[in-house]
């Protein structure tokens, strides 16, 4: 456990930026999701989250907000409560400390310290020396946790990575008669996992056997309009051998399907895949012999496991093969009943 | 959800006679478990639990104790809450229907009727011809479930079958480099299981490969002192294969193992452990192959499934081989960590 920073009143404040924030949660990439909420006397001022990179910043749309709601003479002497330490920056929008000296911002609150060593601090820095009062590290925990997809790719230069696996009791990704494994809530689930996302990928065999979408169609929340269809990543021995017809290739999402041929090193494709396409959550729903290369690279992060209640027999192995040159531990995070499945979800590592 | 039976005075005093039959779970069979409590007035008089065959009931342990508590002249018009309908045969005891009507009791409360064709609603017709007050039903979703393993060997005449899997995450039963798969918190639920069951069975394989002694050395709640070490069962193709100097064939419960050779028919041997040996809980604790058969056979009736946390790869299936010919539906009853681990129980049904 964290140590608490601040008081019960900061605490409740940045839960509710929190919240906010996570309306953001699979639109902002390749930004972070971040909620701010600008506070007087007890009383709010005015909100907002950004959503999307390229439109404003939470800080700057929560003052936006205080504006349009007529409180912004208030302004001066408030307090802002933001999920991520501001930005100092010019970027694609102007920093967000300076609209904060501009209206006369007199203490500002946030979670999560920026986690590029170059940003790091800096803006507690310009603030202080501008008499603006700096609380860091309130609710730490639960804003990291928010912006721990973003801040590994920031970090590694690398998406993060979620295999999304849905097997029987005894540990098979396909039944006899081909019937499926999720039960309705299950896929839901599955859905909203793609809604959280930038990208899913699936090998070349699940396209021809399976001939996916890979579309969010029907997630647990409803799909914010702004938020793109993912985009469709197909990894692939000889692209020759995909059909043409597939509906990756043929949708009206086709110019979201990326193929990459014969992939020696999966380390750099995902490098790519953030440098160029801005990916900072990549989804896995390939199948046995595709995960088992990433996770012998190490290169799957976290693990959402949806057990299906039924012992079958037979059927491909989750991780075909012989024992893996290094186990991994998964580390729980949850346990969540939908419907008839289990859903587990947590992070791995290399056990040592 | 079962229709409410009784007033909430009724389902105080029955769940308080419940937790008095848990007591005796692991140690009646091939009696039930069963818990008894006498009311007046509401005040309790007296209560009790079967702890043993050839024991006194329950019911007779109740009034036992009311009169130690020199409540006797109170019994007069009191009521009785018993689990189980009471029983109205002459068994190695008498039956305690006639205790009931002797002490002058007035109201019979019981959850479930006993599920014996023979004796089903004898006691309720008894009693209420002595001009005593019966209500039958009280929480009897929790007292059919705790007489669930007795219930089903009485009606097939065969045990209770409790499968007992430890697996990875990805469905294997082993690990490299033979590590163990359970955490400490996995292994005392594993013994605690044992304490609730008669019996444990293993195939010669396990016998030659891990020597175990398949006791009850550390299980949640503290072991009774009239339970005994549970039968050990070995089955094997060629008794002459088993190592003499085995465990289970030296040590001080030696004469709690039993031996099958190349069984063919596993009803048959299930029908023998509940007629002969009473009983009327069987753990299985074998590998995959032995598994299999049960499965096959649909002879498992439960399941505890043990989750460890790894990802590794290779080491032996659960479920060896093809497709089962008929799917298993494991209807989930619980989801428990223990530790690291996570415990999955419930029963087995043919999917259909």
């Amino acid at each position: 456990m964290s140590e608490q920073v601040g008081d019960s009143q900061d605490a409740y404040w940045m839960e509710y930026a929190l919240d906010l924030a996570r309306y953001g949660i699979g639109t902002t990439s390749p930004n972070p999701p971040v909620g701010a909420v600008i506070v007087k006397h007890g009383r709010m001022l005015g909100e907002g989250y950004h959503r999307k990179a390229g439109e404003l910043h939470a800080e700057r749309r929560a003052i936006a907000n205080a504006i349009e709601r007529q409180n912004e003479g208030e302004l001066s002497g408030a307090t802002i409560y933001v999920t991520l330490e501001p930005c100092s920056s010019h970027g694609r929008t102007p920093p967000c400390v300076d609209a904060i000296i501009e209206h006369g911002i007199k203490r500002v609150v946030y979670g999560s310290k920026d986690p590029d060593p170059r940003h790091r601090g800096r803006a507690d820095w310009i603030l202080r020396n501008r008499g603006i009062e700096v609380l860091a590290g309130v609710e730490k925990e639960a804003c990291d946790r928010l912006i721990r997809p973003w801040a590994h790719s920031v970090l590694t230069q690398r998406p993060w990575v979620v295999a999304k696996v849905a097997s029987t009791l005894d540990g098979h990704m396909t039944r006899s008669g081909s019937r499926w494994l999720s039960c309705p809530e299950g896929l839901r689930y599955a859905h909203q996992l793609r809604l959280e996302s930038d990208a899913i990928l699936v090998g070349g065999g699940t396209v021809r056997c399976d001939n996916p979408a890979l579309t969010i169609r029907m997630p647990i929340h409803s799909i914010p309009e702004y938020k793109q269809q993912p985009w469709r990543i197909v990894l692939t021995y000889d692209k020759q051998k995909l059909p043409a017809d597939s509906t990756l290739f043929t949708d009206e999402y086709a110019a979201r399907t990326l193929v990459y041929e014969d992939v020696e090193d999966l380390e750099y494709m995902l490098h790519e895949l953030y440098c160029k396409y801005g990916i900072v959550q990549l989804m896995l729903e390939c199948g046995g012999k595709l995960l088992r290369k990433f996770l012998e690279q190490g290169l799957v992060n976290e693990m959402v496991h949806s057990l299906c209640p039924i012992i079958g027999g037979g059927g491909d192995d989750m991780v075909p093969g012989d024992f893996l040159p290094q186990e991994l531990l998964f580390q729980r995070e949850s346990i969540e009943p939908a419907g008839m499945d289990i859903i587990l979800r947590g992070v791995l590592m290399p056990l040592r």
